[in-house]
């Protein structure tokens, strides 16, 4: 979920400068749109971590546009009123009127997240409470609402080094609070639990857009550009009935800058290395497999990669470590006459494999955010909702036992086309290199701004997507093999 | 929830053999569209009490229909392979395929019902199962389903009665196990967490539909004309998208008996009696809301009723006995322009009382199910939508410590007419009657469908609605004080 945000964004000085009157002046005219025209209200929330410039965004959204059609609201703990009444009500109260921006700082979420975070309540009662909030949100995005929420990130090096700078200086000492040092130490619970919470609330009328919030130009222009993207959009519909399966307002990353841009794509080995640590994992991963605490746990690998970057060497590099009667190796290409008229994840789940079994995915269901979405075999609304699918889908096998890992191979656009060439001049790989794949050259950056998306709201911490830099196959199939043999050690606590 | 469904319907038999062969010719033919023109799934739950008509339902559909064309499946307790999945697979598994009905004879409900029913999970795992139910039904919704769910109703004096008749007879002995009579035992239960599951899951993309068990004619005819005209509607909007905010197929009742039809309007209560029981309950009423333990509570009474059917000197009545500063009357028009622009239930929310507080609303958000609909204010998903919206919003209140108790005030057509008379006799009330009142009157059946509907799908155990007899002023305020007050000393343990 946090992936892209933590790649380091940023946007200079100048592109800022001339960037922001532009953006300004959009923002202002599509907020008289809202009041002149359209007949929604927008909610904007504000959330993430201390120091990650929740508090400056809000500011500046203040300044950029017109305040007196903004309402701001900052939540902090419950009055005695409040408390009087059902938990919702005080967001109920303060929910924007048509034809306004309302901004909430700190919302419903906040009391869920930090009462889960501060074990006030337990994973059932968080649970409950997401549930309640999804009701409502679908609720009033049913009524007409825009929901935009925000979630400001920062590693945690970079939140306490940011925390350090603001009580250093003794004009910002005073913003740093007992609250934030307490938010400080649990970092990492409130990562996981604020991961959770995303992941279920993530949906496609009330999206979550996760913002890296270190470099503060970028940070505001991508806030600003969103909120401008997401308006117009709206008002362009109008008319139209709400949908509430439509589409988000994702925006590409506003410096171009993707998760995919930070692999080192030349990794380094010689074949005796290989040799030596494939050795090595392959016996692991046999003994792994073979344990008997495997008998209550199953393993699903998915493997996507770029065409040509040795998903079905690094395959059968595993396959050569199991027993023939506990994997089985599934291809995936188009869907069958059969498959095709059940729901899409339809043939997936048919493959799952029971207790103490293993499915390798050469292609998966991933085909829909990626090949089905980048060629347009897809609508809009179906792959944009599937990112939700997908992810309830690997929590139900997560949930159930199984060991769940999606890898990513990486490989550079020379490598391809070196590989594309060997295949042709090489006979018994010829079948291998078709008209398709180099079609698919030609839309490189729209496959790699889609693997982005991908792996952003697809990636969490118990279903994580490994990146896998494969210009070098030795390294790329030493870095799955020993990224399974670490999974299954920590599931089994072997 | 399950009112209409204990009134008592019946279709003679004659009317039943003249209906059944156009209905049955009408369902092969949109089976046949469904299976040559349309191009999503029909997934048919069956669920309810024990003896109330599921199997024989089932046989009927697969009799009536192109059983070719039908896959359907009896969902028993989960195998060892079945187990080794996630909880949902085998499920997934049989999701009908495009052009097809897949008629599920217990579901996913069941497992999660049952579990609750024999306490093998507890109340916040029963609400995160259904909330991982309601997220598949979403799913496979936008995917195009159709999803049509029958729970089969019966009293538990009729349940009982009907499983000895099955017992005493040989030839069906067989078919009463010991599996049904643990559930016999467990009615209550059942129904209560049958209730909150249907509650919660009663959404507009997947409606539940409660259906009379007790007389085998009127469940066939209803289930058969639902099922026609919901695939009906579907395949009607052919080529639209999706839209998962669409229209349940509600079915007026096929012997056009609703609840209304069932009151005793002419209620008996003399002067001599109305004024000791009234001093009796006003000094009750008067204690309890005085009573150190209702200042963890809060009282919300909502009042709806014919025009003319008493509920200014109902509430009347109930204020006398209040102390002036624990309440308030909010009386209900048409909503203000500042209110026009929030959610529409946002002015309801307003209006929720503290902890200790009494609200008393004259005509109430009901108004969204009876005025907006029947003179077409709202559009019908619109409506459509408020029934679990407002059920939501109450049992927040009810969970916060509210006691709600919802009254309508039902009199005859006739006596509304002397009343409206009488009214325009005496110059003081002139005031109280309108052009728009004898309007009303004119759409009275369409209104006697909207209030059936609204009892049905908002009426609770612990939400419960009140119809109270109201021809006769006296006994309407007395059956209304009296409500109260045992409801009050039920909450408070009083």
């Amino acid at each position: 979920m946090f992936e892209s945000a933590e790649i380091g964004h940023s946007i200079s000085k100048e592109s800022y400068r001339e960037q922001v009157p532009l953006l300004r002046e959009a923002l202002l005219d599509v907020q008289y749109d809202l009041k002149e025209k359209a007949d929604f209200p927008v909610l904007i929330l504000i959330h993430g971590f201390d120091g990650a410039g929740r508090g400056e965004t809000m500011n500046l959204i203040n300044e950029w546009l017109d305040p007196r059609l903004i309402d701001t609201v900052a939540f902090a703990s419950a009055n005695d009123e409040e408390r009087a009444r059902p938990w919702m009500w005080r967001y109920w109260q303060k929910l924007p009127a048509k034809g306004r921006i309302g901004m909430f700082f700190g919302s419903y979420y906040s009391d869920a997240l930090f009462d889960r975070v501060y074990d006030e309540i337990d994973h059932d009662a968080f649970d409950r409470e997401i549930f309640d909030i999804m009701r409502l949100e679908r609720m009033i995005s049913q009524d007409g609402a825009l929901i935009l929420k925000f979630w400001f990130h920062l590693t945690k090096d970079k939140q306490r080094k940011r925390l350090k700078e603001l009580e250093k200086d003794p004009a910002t000492r005073w913003r740093v609070t007992e609250d934030d040092k307490a938010n400080m130490e649990r970092y990492d619970t409130i990562r996981k639990y604020g991961e959770h919470m995303i992941r279920l609330t993530n949906t496609a009328y009330a999206p979550w857009i996760v913002v890296d919030g270190e470099d503060a130009n970028f940070r505001s222009l991508t806030v600003g550009q969103t909120i401008l993207k997401a308006i117009r959009n709206r008002i362009n519909q109008h008319g139209t009935a709400v949908d509430v399966s439509e589409a988000p307002p994702l925006l590409a990353p506003i410096d171009d800058k993707v998760i995919l841009d930070t692999l080192q794509l030349d990794q380094k080995m010689d074949k005796a290395e290989y040799k030596t640590r494939l050795a090595e994992l392959q016996g692991r991963l046999s003994k792994l497999t073979r344990d008997e605490r495997f008998k209550n746990h199953s393993l699903v690998l998915a493997f996507e990669g770029n065409d040509a970057a040795g998903k079905g060497g690094t395959i059968r590099r595993i396959t050569q470590a199991l027993d023939a009667r506990s994997y089985r190796v599934v291809p995936v290409a188009a869907p069958t006459e059969e498959e095709r008229v059940k729901p899409w994840l339809w043939r997936f789940w048919r493959q799952v494999p029971g207790k103490g079994g293993i499915t390798i995915f050469d292609r998966t269901w991933y085909g829909r955010v990626l090949v089905e979405r980048v060629e347009g075999f897809a609508q809009e609304h179906d792959w944009m909702r599937a990112y939700y699918e997908i992810n309830d889908f690997e929590h139900q096998l997560s949930e159930n036992g199984a060991v769940v890992l999606k890898f990513w191979l990486a490989i550079s656009n020379e490598e391809q086309m070196a590989r594309f060439k060997l295949r042709e001049e090489t006979g018994f790989k010829r079948f291998k290199i078709t008209e398709e794949d180099w079609r698919n050259r030609e839309k490189w950056n729209a496959y790699k701004l889609a693997v982005s998306d991908m792996v952003d709201r697809t990636s969490t911490s118990k279903v994580p997507w490994t990146l896998v830099e494969a210009n070098n196959k030795y390294y790329a199939r030493i870095k799955v093999l020993s990224t399974i043999c670490a999974a299954l050690e920590a599931r089994l606590g072997a």
